[in-house]
């Protein structure tokens, strides 16, 4: 797959735990801050907009899997690629520490849409979507 | 597989997110801490004190499938069994909502041993786990 | 002053940062905690059904000192007292090691209300802290 | 006083709580990173290899205002100045949001310095800061 979204980030000394990296938690604020922005970067509305309008975007389910640890400081690079699978998105995202180009994290997150509390086809993302599938 | 360990727990209201449910990134501290608090109800040494020996235990990889939302109040049990397969221990944890036993969550993590920041047989922790294979 | 709820909590290792103990911030969430579950120790509605009904209290000041630090798996006591002063109540809220009864955090909330996005006397919650001033 | 740092950053959707704004809990987060921030900008080594070197920055008393609240994409500056008072460091340090430089947070943070769990006068820090008391 084809990346079509990169963030650029910096792991902070908060994020990390007593082993003095970044804590696993926190690789999926990471994922869930870098699909935000990416849905902000198409000129869609964003996450709260949408949640305004009843419109909610829900992970389904997540894998990720732990490659090199980040430790605070580091910067990285989050990036992302995207298809449509049945009802459901599905991102790759991958994370990569910039000094040397070496994945950390490999995610995969299924995203199911919520309207009124009903699952639907995700229809309103197509439009916003298609340019990047 | 049979669980081996429970753990009750209450969710936070500072553990939601705007739409008013527990943020997805949180699961992954309640799994954490139920693996913590599983790991002392044995009576080996705490996570930390294996930490202050050299030896970090480090998830490689972690899958959750989100079923049911968890809201500020929630009252839920976190289940927990394991195996242990090839290098790794597996942890199948799995969270309930205490008022009605509907499944929130369900989540495999396989974690890996680390003594001196390498990959090494957890075999100081098979004698802890082997009663509860 | 003299305390009027007490709940006890333990420290979790995901809540400690890379000196080992429990990162300040998270004394915030202890706090805020501590002052939901009292609210529904009241009897009151929670938090976040005042919230639904229009009606948010927010920090408008906090201070903390910080006296000993706590670390991951330390049980602990969060107690509090509080009084109405002028448009605010203020929480006085203490943390203590429960092992040896030390002090580990003094703290003061200040905490105002919001009624559809205006400050007014709060007095809706008059009743509901009256025996406890 | 004058501010001798500054630091944009932009407020996260997971950051938020069920309020739509930011958790107080995350703006000492905001202040944490800023300092950490600012340390490496002097040149000085971060944060974490003092820690290795067994110095200890802690901090011993934050005042916090919550002046008018963040909402996750909001863009913010997190202003920073600082004064030698005994034997602390004060930081002063302000959040505006950048849209309209509107003021958002006043806070105050005393940091001691702790050697081999001793408290002492953090002269390792003086010819640092010197430049910008």
């Amino acid at each position: 797959m084809k990346y079509v979204y990169e963030l650029e980030m910096k792991a902070r000394d908060y994020e990390c735990d007593i082993q003095g990296i970044v804590n696993n938690a926190n690789y999926q604020h990471y994922l869930e801050y870098t699909r935000h922005e990416f849905l902000l970067s198409t000129g869609a509305p964003s996450f709260s907009e949408f949640h305004d309008q009843g419109i909610d975007t829900v992970v389904a389910r997540i894998t990720m899997s732990f490659k090199t640890p980040l430790r605070g400081g580091d910067v990285f690079v989050s990036k992302l690629a995207l298809k449509r699978e049945g009802i459901k998105y599905v991102f790759y995202q991958d994370i990569y520490r910039k000094a040397d180009d070496k994945l950390c994290l490999r995610g995969v997150v299924e995203v199911v849409c919520i309207v009124n509390g009903k699952l639907v086809e995700p229809t309103m993302f197509d439009p916003i979507f298609a340019p990047y599938l």
